[in-house]
């Protein structure tokens, strides 16, 4: 039987959804850690499976000149570094949405260490930049999520 | 039950490793694909996890001094285009192995269509950067994996 | 008579330092804007090239394990993107600064519309990654930037 | 006199097109020294600043879907590694260009010692991505440029 390798992929636990990557080489810089920008990165990877395990496609919308999420306000916190080969788990909580926003927390974990934590403000934008309101089916998923009855698909 | 988010993790097919990647917001250039730098650290991600699942433990080695692969030459050749959300499957040879380094053939897909390919030319190097013999053990790990005798532990 | 290729270089406005850069296209995402990881390497090398106008050498430090600027905190506010050939121009200021911390904020700009700015606190640390007092010379370096006392070498 | 900020821009001298930049924290890895990936991103770099110099306006004519090149080969070779703070000066040459396409030699140097170099296929595409035959006064500057008639504007 042929083995298949296995993607990342994030799943729900409540209203909380989950997320784990590796730290390969290309993430971490000289002083032997992950690059502080990275974090960054990884976030939106995060909320990327999020939106597409809640059934959003971001591509499709954005051919479609539906628009796009964007990141209005980030607050990071650094606490301890990632190192190469570590796993690193993102656990991301939507706190309140909007009609064309919506307000995240997002933290990277080692087992039980907090490694960092960010407060997100994620706007909808046009192809022009400027706030839109998000798509009502979204608006319906996500506020699903925040009430802890999505499951993943 | 808690459900876990599942973490990227290649496996061994023959003589091949096989990895998958899922591409995000943050590969991509304003042509709307995946920016050519990105398959670098891509292919880079893939050797990473092969090295992982031989059993080479690379940070190990680099904190003892003891030295590390770099890439000396890669050819790169690219096909066709990586867009959002595509899943991309990272296929990896190792065509032969020196003392001091070995040679490799990456190719990445989605589906059945070839994106890309590269044939690189991998060297140890020790802290300063000379190329040194590979540890006896990793050159056993890596004459295993050419040899199709390898599996996904 | 050869002509040579301009570097990026910084320079000392006041209490201000200012730099500048273009971006390229590996720093766009496929929304068409920059990608918004990037406005934190844009921040640092701005940081960076400010350390070295100041005459702090940040790799001899490292080589000679006497420690690191790390990022301790950052608040990031997106307030319009930048695109392909922009010119950015970082303009950064220290606000206070402590026996193993500063503070700093800095701003991205094309012509006079703010892109983006940060709030950061910045700390020292030893290779460990536990804070350390920073070199009194440093520490002496920047107290001059804040006076608005250093002039570009 | 407010004094200005110093940009990176590049110069012709004869055939060859000459950029510099320095290698910042985000350029390294955890090996000390700058991550092989990011010499695509300083290639690229490069060759905008070639293009933007020749009169060519990448931006205006990806807006107008008129197309943009893209990498389709890259042979790439490192020599010797380029570290935090150093001043990476980028040679390029234009060797044939013909109806949808060219070829470059471009070489990373620090000082005399070569770092990296690379030979490349640019392709001109479409917003399908299907090669295309580039403008005909984007062809007549790029000759220009190989003949060694450009004068750095």
């Amino acid at each position: 039987m042929t083995q298949l390798p296995q993607l990342a992929a994030g799943c729900f636990s409540g209203a909380r959804h989950i997320y784990a990557l590796r730290v390969y080489f290309g993430d971490t810089d000289l002083s032997g850690v992950a690059y502080h920008a990275n974090y960054l990165r990884w976030f939106e990877r995060a909320r990327s499976d999020m939106l597409r395990l809640l059934g959003i496609d971001q591509r499709a919308a954005f051919d479609a000149g539906e628009g796009a999420y964007t990141v209005a306000e980030i607050n990071l916190r650094y606490v301890a570094p990632a190192r190469l080969d570590d796993v690193v788990r993102i656990e991301s909580v939507c706190e309140a949405i909007g009609a064309a926003s919506c307000r995240m927390h997002q933290q990277a974990f080692r087992g039980e260490q907090l490694l960092a934590e960010a407060r997100l403000r994620i706007g909808f934008v046009g192809p022009d930049f400027r706030p839109r309101r998000q798509p009502e089916a979204w608006r319906a998923a996500i506020t699903g999520f925040i009430n802890g009855s999505t499951i993943t698909p």
